[in-house]
């Protein structure tokens, strides 16, 4: 195991060993033991968010792409529309998602290394009256950019519409408090700040919109109104579960718990950022977005204008060293990204800054 | 591990512990390495069923329903018409899930303990040229008959309609050679014959079919046309894949070439099948196929009409002794099944027997 390379993405991630044995047993889908695991996965999902009391956790197979479809189709009726507040591609493939599913879809944007505005969003809100759903995506991971959660949620509600929060690269490690923040549903999957394997999605949604939403979804696989009922007929998953997935989530949930919660998971990313930009800044990168609106998740780095990285030889170079770092995603400049999460600490960044260094020649 | 229950359920089942260790790694999905894994796992998936030279794999996030909906949003486009061959459950889903998603859809129907006729297909067809798919499921798991696919792919073909096959319970075990029947696309996962964990689906697509169906999806998740385009580009999944359950298919499907490829594989499945049949009549069971049409994949025995036996009790007294069967799905009848694969040999059915009759107090 201390060959593989350590993961620099956005996920998946390098998780715990603990996390990845938990995947060694062999589960029955039906059986009470799995249906008691699936349970605790539930339970501690809603608490990660404060949601124990208004909101229900519906996991669902698949990607985070897939929760996100799921949620549009299961809660975004027909006659109903989305507004999308897009500052990155994840923001821009809600909207794709949407008018592929004939949902009626706006996009209200921003430049990526700019954060949504909530009185831009007030102001949209106020001209159509024909929104009902307004969507956000927490920390955009095209960028790494943080967008203002309570401000904007605080507009939607003011406004008398739903508000949808991807949280994907946030859940876990950012303060997402429902008992504080009007969220009609929260979005993420199991392989980002909560450090399980890939494999499935879940989405928190207040109990009395998911009530409503029967019939809505489009999609027999992609129902979470579905889903949740199935769950609450009979503990089970509607169609089989990725058991082991499950298993490691439920692990990796724990081991959250046992470290702090989100407060201290930040804490822990935080220091990785902190340590990464410092080394960074100090071999001469520059960090794409202001420090102010950077979350600690993942860092978007400009390519040196001097032409003198090429970044398949520095993805390969690293790779050598045992570190996978991450293509940008920027329409605009000439970029890599490096992810703060995972199972990983200040030391790991620090020998990745020695091993960037010895890449630059400068070491 | 050898605590773990034996798992005699059509999937998740028991898998050899080679493949579970084969998940204790973490992957980058966008790392070379990883492209190169899901390379060899999409050239597997076609040599089992020799489709290297007109068929491509597409791998998809989720369980069987996901597949098979996708299959089903990117093959049948609209105004296109499917035509269901239904004896069982997974038939009246496909049914359901075409319907949802306003695809044109019929059904053919037989009794559940009856093979689809190709005759009353061939009729069905000549009378409703508005038909251009026609849907059968292989080894329906309901009862675990066993459908005439051969017969019924000529019959479809001789009619000029495109056959899609719900290969999910046979696929690795009983032959699909692509070669000889013509099958438009043949769906099936990872956690059945294969023997690989829960997670994936994946379908084996005629290429000229796949190419002409693009953007008929209306879900974007859920289109296999993008998701092929997807692995042409670049070679990478578009959406996070379940890295571990990929490198855990994979590994299965090297233990499938070492055993010898489908024809031992469902040697062993018929000598798990004929050891558990003989020994349960022995008890004085009746299955409720006749075994002209039985599978060796998934056994339906009858309850008792003596009413000696209850579901819950009889499955949580051999729980007790390490064996997980599996509840009936029948409309008609009191039943309860028991799966005949994964990595599982005599031993374990004689096992089992020792237990049934000792739960029975015949011991």
């Amino acid at each position: 195991m201390s060959d593989d390379p350590i993961l620099l993405t956005p996920g998946p991630l390098t998780t715990h060993p603990d996390t990845r044995r938990a995947m060694l047993r062999d589960w029955g889908s039906r059986d009470p033991a799995f249906i008691a695991l699936t349970a605790e996965l539930r339970k501690r999902l809603l608490r990660v968010a404060n949601g124990e009391a208004t909101h229900v956790a519906v996991p669902l197979q698949g990607s985070g792409t897939f929760i996100v479809e799921a949620a549009i189709a299961t809660l975004v009726g027909p006659g109903q529309k989305l507004l999308v507040l897009a500052n990155g591609a994840y923001g821009e493939r809600m909207v794709a998602i949407a008018r592929r599913m004939g949902r009626d879809v706006e996009a209200l944007r921003w430049p990526e290394d700019r954060p949504v505005e909530p009185a831009r969003v007030a102001e949209a809100l106020r001209a159509d009256p024909a929104v009902t759903h307004v969507a956000l995506v927490h920390c955009e991971t095209t960028t790494g950019i943080l967008n203002p959660l309570a401000e904007t949620a605080a507009v939607v509600a003011e406004a008398g519409r739903h508000f949808l929060l991807d949280a994907m690269s946030s859940f876990g490690a950012l303060e997402i408090d429902l008992t504080a923040v009007p969220v009609a549903a929260v979005l993420a999957s199991s392989n980002k700040c909560l450090e399980g394997v890939p494999g499935i999605g879940f989405a928190l949604i207040e109990q009395a919109v998911l009530a409503a939403a029967e019939g809505n979804s489009p999609s027999t696989s992609l129902d979470l109104h579905a889903q949740w009922r199935g769950f609450g007929k009979d503990g089970q998953w509607r169609f089989t579960p990725p058991v082991q997935v499950v298993a490691a989530l439920v692990e990796a949930l724990r081991r959250l718990e046992a470290e702090g919660g989100p407060a201290a998971r930040r804490a822990r990313y935080q220091e990785n950022f902190d340590t990464l930009w410092a080394g960074m800044r100090r071999l001469g990168f520059e960090l794409y977005l202001d420090e102010a609106v950077q979350a600690p998740i993942i860092a978007t780095f400009r390519m040196p204008a001097d032409g003198r990285l090429e970044f398949r030889r520095f993805y390969d170079a690293l790779a050598a060293r045992g570190f996978l770092i991450y293509p940008g995603k920027l329409t605009q400049a000439e970029s890599f990204r490096i992810g703060c999460i995972g199972a990983i600490g200040r030391a790991e960044f620090e020998r990745l800054l020695r091993a960037v260094e010895e890449v630059l020649g400068k070491g």
